[in-house]
């Protein structure tokens, strides 16, 4: 299969670094075909902006969802955005591996989302209409790919735990996971965390190995998380709420799971 | 008062830089002082990398904490850094605005927050023990300084509600309010929020702007959101998890809020 692992981190030399290439070498050795946009090393830009199309009037007014679809329809985006556009058609599988920098993604991996995901690629996708709200969580381009994070903290896990102060890693991960995976269509699988990264000894950081390669074994094997598809019933379209006999008196993050389905 | 307004979004004629105009104007006209920091104007460097200290000896390995924690001591941050830190030390209040793409904000202002936030100034601060776990989460260098997000998306409010297909706001910013707001000390107040924006003609522009108005006026008055703090008891350290008689049963996002207090 074919697995694209986008990295954001800046030290090659980093726990981040060596979780990287043990991830490509294992992948490889299994025999699947391995592409890495490492962020850093690309230097890929990061802002969003009105030099991300090729064929923009100067002085005309800059519409970041606007201009994004005009550059995705007539073929004008930079060429560092259609080539990462390009590796996502190909891959079976994305990892997207970064340190959790102040409780989200670093912001070279977010402008790799704002900047890849584009107007008719990644969002403004399919029908709009009153029963159909664009192809979308659950459905779009990317539908039918698997996706996975491996996340690093220099915290404790029970720091992240269900009653831990930075609260509960799976709602801190919720609008990476919801928001930018599940939305473009992938099945997201459960993240591969590493808490507490400055104590990592040459015993730990084998443990974590064998525990990552288990990971990547199962990448085709393991249930993705239950995500509930947007347009299957369960949402009211167009208020896109829960309809009141789903998760009956739940509300937030947690009810837009299927649990024990 | 002085009010610093951190503000990222590409283009100034949009309603995004039509709000900061208006904020501006409102607060000096009320008597405060405002400086603004236009992060697309000010071409602010986005990526965190080992170019921002001025003293690092070349080919050394990169750590982001311990190299951010030297540049702070020493006073060798790149000069960008020192002076949003200066800024933030001269501020009363912060506001920062921006629009909501894909679930968080822009990229350069988390590059912001990233940069800007150095150890020893937003983190690292304190004594840190088996009672105490740093000055965090309503201890820290920005304590007694109020904060706020004004946030604009194109998604309608009720996509954002208690059962919204995107998880409730107020969730969604959790780890901006209370993760990158109140860890350093702000006192921070509810969201400005403005939904559905392109549905924004002159009346509704008008309303908005009332409103705001209204929230700018009311800045130090309008009662902060109430987390709780991790050094007073709430919390058993280091484990940093609810003690069992602090919202009982009670887990999440929302348990770190003291509600009816």
């Amino acid at each position: 299969m074919n697995v694209l692992l986008v990295y954001a981190h800046p030290e090659s030399s980093s726990l981040n670094g060596s979780l990287k290439n043990f991830s490509v070498k294992h992948l490889e050795d299994a025999g699947h075909k391995v592409q890495v946009s490492d962020l850093y090393a690309m230097q890929w830009k990061a802002i969003l902006d009105a030099d991300d199309s090729t064929d923009r009037q100067p002085g005309a007014r800059f519409d970041p969802s606007l201009d994004s679809k005009r550059a995705f329809e007539n073929g004008t985006q930079s060429q560092d955005i259609a080539l990462e556009q390009d590796k996502l058609r190909w891959a079976d599988a994305v990892i997207l591996q970064f340190p959790l920098w102040w409780f989200s993604m670093p912001a070279i991996l977010k402008g790799w989302v704002e900047r890849v995901y584009a107007y008719g690629f990644a969002y403004g996708v399919g029908e709009h209409s009153d029963t159909h709200w664009g192809d979308r969580y659950g459905e779009g381009m990317l539908a039918g790919k698997r996706a996975m994070l491996v996340v690093t903290t220099g915290g404790w896990e029970s720091h992240y735990g269900p009653r831990g102060i930075n609260g509960p890693i799976d709602d801190i991960l919720f609008p990476i996971q919801h928001g930018i995976l599940y939305y473009p269509g992938f099945d997201v699988l459960p993240p591969f965390m590493v808490y507490r990264t400055s104590r990592t000894d040459e015993a730990r950081f084998s443990k974590i190995c064998d525990e990552l390669g288990q990971r990547l074994d199962d990448l085709w094997k393991t249930a993705p998380i239950p995500f509930r598809p947007q347009n299957a019933g369960a949402y009211a379209i167009p208020e896109l709420t829960l309809r009141s006999d789903i998760a009956a008196d739940q509300y937030g993050f947690d009810a837009h799971i299927a649990r024990g389905g």
